[in-house]
């Protein structure tokens, strides 16, 4: 038995982790946009990194120290991504870390921004040599990692375990933008005195990725550089491994729901169900192809209860279905049922009043098996537009 | 030897095809939305439809026909797609059929429009009453198959053969909004009076659509009723397999740049070929990723020359690719080289400035093969959303 408590504050409430943002002269408009976390005792490190066949730098960087190695030093930079830069960019690592008076073991980066830019060294050391490494304040770090996100993405529990022991885990994070099923622009820095072995972590970061970060879209795009790293200190000396997973499930969950309701320009986050499918993965087909329509995004922005699009888009994505079988429901307010359209005017008064709401689930019913998977999604509007149409600028 | 030249005017110029398009009372504005085509004699038909598992009734209710038979009329609406409609779909089909006194033989329905409602067969069947069946109107038919479309899609051709015989083929279509890869919200109705056998057509129409409708898109959907008919009602006794081939693919290319072109609120049309991939169907899958991200689209409408996005949509497409082989032109503006930008400030301006045309090439060399393709695609801008935020008012 173990409880899990939701606790206030940023990573640096955790013992040992220490951690900052400043501005470097990166963003135009004097923001926040680089940062650390730095530990005394080096960190147990373990990450999973974007699909894209393109890695920025910096995960090729981390990739360079093989499996299971220890790290004291996290520099983070937003504006610039380090991505398509070849292999000047791995080089422009070496060089920055070179320069800098710290002690170091195995310091790692990660970029976020502009692909196809190469890294302002100069800026950035600079930047870094004034650095304070006692500092403990995670809410400037969560600044300095922000592009197009609205909103700091943090979370915090405490973690006690059967034994009176207990560690704490938490998270820092940036989204917005790119969000899409396999990881996209997105950085997520997971903190933990928790005493977890590597295989233990690496497993459970795997395996909570599912249903998690990958169950979540703002526009299926997937970025060069989106990464989730663990960094766990062991200095809590508390540990249990089922409770340390669940408790790396919620911190993982609880930044995935931020970032999606936080897509660029978002204003609702649906959760699409499907269930019934002939088997879980065609559930996860479905539910994704729903959460990365453009045409049921908009509806969604329209607060348009289109359910015509929610069952073209299932029948898009070529899962096995039949529409004599089928039910969609916004919330509990069923609109199709079985090949019969139930869409008087009072049940679409009701289904307009679901979608007006900032979260609420697309339920689908397959009706053929009992296959299923949840996947989040957000509305897509103009500031979507307006965001991405000159995002360098 | 033959030779194809383009010709003036609509279908009706073909021998033995009448056409016309009225308004029925769906469409609030006065438009036309019912129209027709009609053969004294009746056509050899062959269709292909959409790939969406949710085939709306039309398509069903010309399926139970078989292959290989023969109509002499096409009734076609918009408004409604009596698609999720169920067996009642297509009853309301065969309901509307028995009650005109046309001598119909086959009659065959294609449906655009709003998905999951009722088919107003009152409506329908009274504008049908109406028809002059001696009318060549094309005009009048493109615009009643119009939804979103800002213009009508037509185009002529006259093949003049080797011994002196000619035929004539041309079509008319409806696009905008929902085009994909693999047919999407798009009907195409191609009418010939060549003597083609249907084995020839079918095998040239399957043939034709990988490079002509199925490498377009506007916004990554699939419909339900995606169809693209061709009529061959043999009138000329003219025909040649080679010719006939390459003619129905010049009409198909020709609606389909038309049909991107009208992207719901696009202004450009960028062909995205992707080279030197390991495969053909690699370069396909990188050339249609690009044709769809949201990313892409948002940027072209920002006339914004990000090669980073470009590049990214590559890697998140999975095919095999190293951005040290990796070339990235707009048109003959090369930007990215081999793992080096090419980004100075007097390549950005040239490269914005073929971004401002209406159309243009994006060449993405990927440096590891000889397989190619080239997918056509849009812009994206707040036109887009406006339109689809509330689509059924």
């Amino acid at each position: 038995m173990f409880t899990i408590l939701p606790i206030k504050g940023y990573i640096d409430q955790i013992d040992g982790f220490y951690c900052d943002g400043i501005h470097a002269g990166l963003k135009p408009n004097g923001n926040n946009d680089l940062g650390f976390i730095y530990t005394k005792e080096a960190c147990t490190v373990a990450a999973i990194f974007t699909e894209n066949r393109f890695q920025a730098a910096p995960l090729k960087h981390f990739l360079q120290y093989g499996e299971n190695f220890k790290t004291n030093f996290v520099l983070i930079n937003s504006k610039n991504a380090n991505a398509l830069t070849g292999r000047k960019g791995i080089e422009s690592i070496n060089t920055l870390f070179s320069q800098l008076d710290f002690d170091l073991i195995n310091p790692v980066m990660s970029s976020t921004g502009v692909i196809g830019n190469p890294l302002p060294i100069e800026k950035l050391v600079a930047g870094a040599k004034k650095f304070d490494l006692t500092a403990k304040n995670g809410e400037n770090l969560s600044r300095a990692i922000m592009t197009t996100d609205a909103y700091a993405k943090t979370c915090m529990y405490e973690v006690k375990l059967e034994d009176g022991t207990s560690f704490k885990i938490g998270a820092v994070a940036k989204g917005a933008g790119m969000i899409n099923p396999n990881l996209a622009t997105m950085l997520c820095f997971i903190c933990t005195d928790a005493n977890a072995p590597f295989e233990d972590i690496k497993e459970a970061l795997i395996a909570n990725s599912h249903t998690t970060f990958n169950a979540i879209s703002v526009d299926g795009d997937t970025s060069t550089n989106d990464t989730v790293m663990v960094l766990a200190n062991g200095k809590s000396n508390a540990y249990d491994k089922e409770a340390f997973k669940e408790a790396l499930r919620l911190v993982m969950h609880d930044m995935a729901m931020l970032m999606v309701a936080d897509g660029e320009g978002a204003k609702k986050v649906a959760a699409f169900e499907v269930i019934n499918a002939v088997s879980n993965e065609q559930a996860e087909i479905a539910a994704k192809a729903l959460s990365n329509s453009l045409l049921v995004k908009t509806a969604l922005f329209g607060e348009d209860p289109n359910f015509g699009r929610i069952a073209s888009t299932i029948g898009a994505s070529r899962i096995d279905c039949d529409d004599e079988k089928l039910v969609i429901s916004y919330n509990d307010v069923v609109v199709f049922n079985k090949g019969e359209i139930c869409f008087d005017a009072a049940t679409e008064a009701k289904a307009a009043d679901v979608l007006k709401k900032d979260k609420y689930k697309i339920i689908c019913d397959i009706g053929l098996g009992d296959g299923k998977f949840t996947a989040y999604g957000c509305d897509l509007g103009y500031k979507y537009v307006e965001i991405n149409a000159d995002y360098r600028s």
